[in-house]
């Protein structure tokens, strides 16, 4: 059976991302979840349950490690609260176990928190500190985000005879985006020259190929879809709702990977597609937010979703497909690129994003007649993806 | 709408609970999976999803952070897994999220695997040492898990007016249930002279007041209760599952507590035995087992399950009610105390003891005609409470 039509968004709020060092972890959560509150127009009392979506509570004075950071955060001690991580996807599934309980017929309306506080640690505390310290026996030491995903773009600029320029399209797109969004980190528009000029950080992918360390919290109110009515004059429905993890933690190291595209994206993108009906997403879908860690990753991702052929990703970037006056507009927030990536956040601020443009809040940002969209979340070097279709009926 | 009888138990494995030095965490996690596929008749590509319970991964070198380390220990690649942790009901929690998932009826049959690494690292890298040096704003630096729980200890002393000689009767007692079972950490009796004689950790919490830090995973396959016949002759049916943060992280800093009593553990009690049915607990349940991360816990949680009523807890120790032949016996398995903590893996551990109770399979700790067991399974200082009632019909 699938989830599609049981469950439904009738509320988000979102943080400013950015170095939030005036707020700490729990104001962000309160600042998020009071938000979605509002839009849903429910009051936090009327919550059953709850989900807590942080990755790393060490890089945050050592919150998010259990449903209790937000139960103290929010006095929400009426509702039982989990905590799911699941590397950078964490946020998609936090709201992913949110779904199942209220499709389960358990809760009827619940709560879902994403929440990293990454700016207020030193650099040898922080996530990338611990990473290259690590002894992860696939990963190794000294493997970071940026070297992995360098490979991948490698590998892709060898394959199919493209270079920085291409990925410089992708930054500029998404900074051009972020200008327009008013929560972004960086709301500023970038040239090609100070692409290039940039300094390199893991060679081919330079400064603005990295989305930046950043404060954040993001919130989802939902409830079972038949009782969605009730709440809000506008309701979201989830459609589909997939999660793969074909590679674990291994395509690095995996002799079978191509090294230019992630199983895991294909994966969760045919369940999510399967359970919404969807044969062409490039037709079907209107907007989509992409999980741009790095450029790169959003240029594979356009292929790995069916969005244009293998091969086909630069072509898409290069002919304006994915900006906002695009046909498939993508990451019209800003991206990773501009908003940042606090773990556990970025995937209910997609989320977030996709259900303003579908119900023509989304501003200056805003995709006309937006009726169906996509939050795609990667984890790892892809090891794990989530894929959500969302509707407005 | 209640969980009750959507969900069945077909399968349970574990490790050897210790020091699994010649083990990794992969290794563990592999052990328990199968012990439990081969115990549901189940083969590996059956499982269409996972939910991992690790709430430490730093303690094991890295690994347990996301559901790619379940996928990658078990090569199971098709079946899309959560990781969830909530302290330490991290393993309990994991599988209450795994039940809803099923009944919500998008999934068949899927594993749940709790484990933890703790014996590999030095006491500054450990879970200890992190909590110790932490600067979590409500625990503050310093306020360690045995620290927090001789205040619960020094006020019930002073309040019912007992003393160590009590709480010597939990340890004594689970250390006798421990020496009958060839999983356990510490398999041998102790001696009311050995208890008193043996160093002080935190006044009045002594070294056998004290469940060790321990290296383990245990697991287990679950399925739509409609289909559980197929699977197994001896299926177990979930009929209750509470889960409860009413106090959050600050039991020892709210000055509405009482000290003696953990709140979460009577809300989820009651959120349990309301789903179940259950009107006297200490009638109707015929097992259980409890987190005894120290003795003073067991105690207070015979009070808070509603096996005794407050202040009874001693009287239920001391004429024997709790042992092996007593009336209500806890902890069988040799509890916390004996089988060690490794967090994310204990609540499947209890989880998997009271599944064998149920079907007559405990061996020489088995509790004649045993048919509804408890598992009870708590975080922090009662930051989160899981009880969860199990039937075999």
């Amino acid at each position: 059976m699938s989830i599609r039509d049981k469950v439904a968004i009738i509320g988000v709020g979102a943080t400013k991302f950015g170095e939030n060092f005036t707020q700490d972890y729990s104001d962000m959560i309160v600042e998020a979840a009071y938000e979605a509150f509002e839009d849903a127009k429910v009051s936090p009392s009327q919550i059953q349950a709850a989900w807590l979506g942080t990755c790393f509570p060490d890089s945050g004075g050592y919150q998010g490690n259990a449903g209790a950071s937000l139960a103290d955060a929010l006095s929400l001690y009426k509702a039982p609260i989990s905590r799911v991580a699941n590397y950078c996807a964490t946020g998609t599934d936090a709201f992913r176990n949110a779904c199942f309980a209220v499709a389960s017929g358990v809760y009827d309306i619940v709560l879902v928190v994403g929440a990293e506080k990454m700016r207020d640690v030193t650099p040898r505390e922080s996530l990338v500190g611990q990473l290259a310290e690590t002894g992860h026996p696939v990963h190794g030491k000294g493997v970071t985000a940026p070297g992995m995903f360098a490979l991948i773009a490698t590998r892709y600029f060898d394959f199919f005879g493209i270079g920085r320029e291409t990925l410089a399209k992708v930054a500029m797109k998404n900074h051009r985006h972020g200008s327009l969004n008013p929560k972004a980190h960086f709301q500023k528009e970038i040239t090609l020259e100070q692409y290039l000029k940039a300094p390199m950080v893991a060679d081919p992918l330079g400064l603005y190929d990295c989305c930046p360390q950043t404060d954040g919290a993001a919130a989802a109110v939902i409830c079972r879809a038949d009782l969605a009515s009730t709440f809000s004059q506008e309701p979201l429905f989830v459609k589909g709702l997939g999660l793969a993890n074909p590679v674990g933690d291994k395509l690095a190291f995996n002799p079978e990977s191509d090294f230019i595209s992630f199983q895991a994206t294909k994966e969760a993108a045919q369940q999510a597609y399967d359970q919404a009906g969807i044969k062409d997403p490039f037709k079907e879908i209107d907007v989509a937010e992409v999980h741009d860690c790095f450029t790169i990753t959003e240029l594979v991702t356009y292929e790995d979703l069916g969005f244009c052929r293998k091969g086909e990703g630069p072509q898409f970037i290069d002919k304006g497909v994915s900006s906002l006056d695009g046909e498939l507009p993508v990451n019209t927030s800003g991206g990773l690129k501009s908003c940042g990536h606090p773990i556990g956040a970025s995937g209910l601020r997609m989320i977030g994003e996709i259900t303003d443009q579908l119900r023509g809040r989304a501003g200056r940002r805003q995709v006309k007649g937006a009726k169906r969209g996509l939050v795609h979340n990667l984890g790892g070097l892809g090891a794990v993806t989530s894929v959500i279709v969302l509707a407005s009926s």
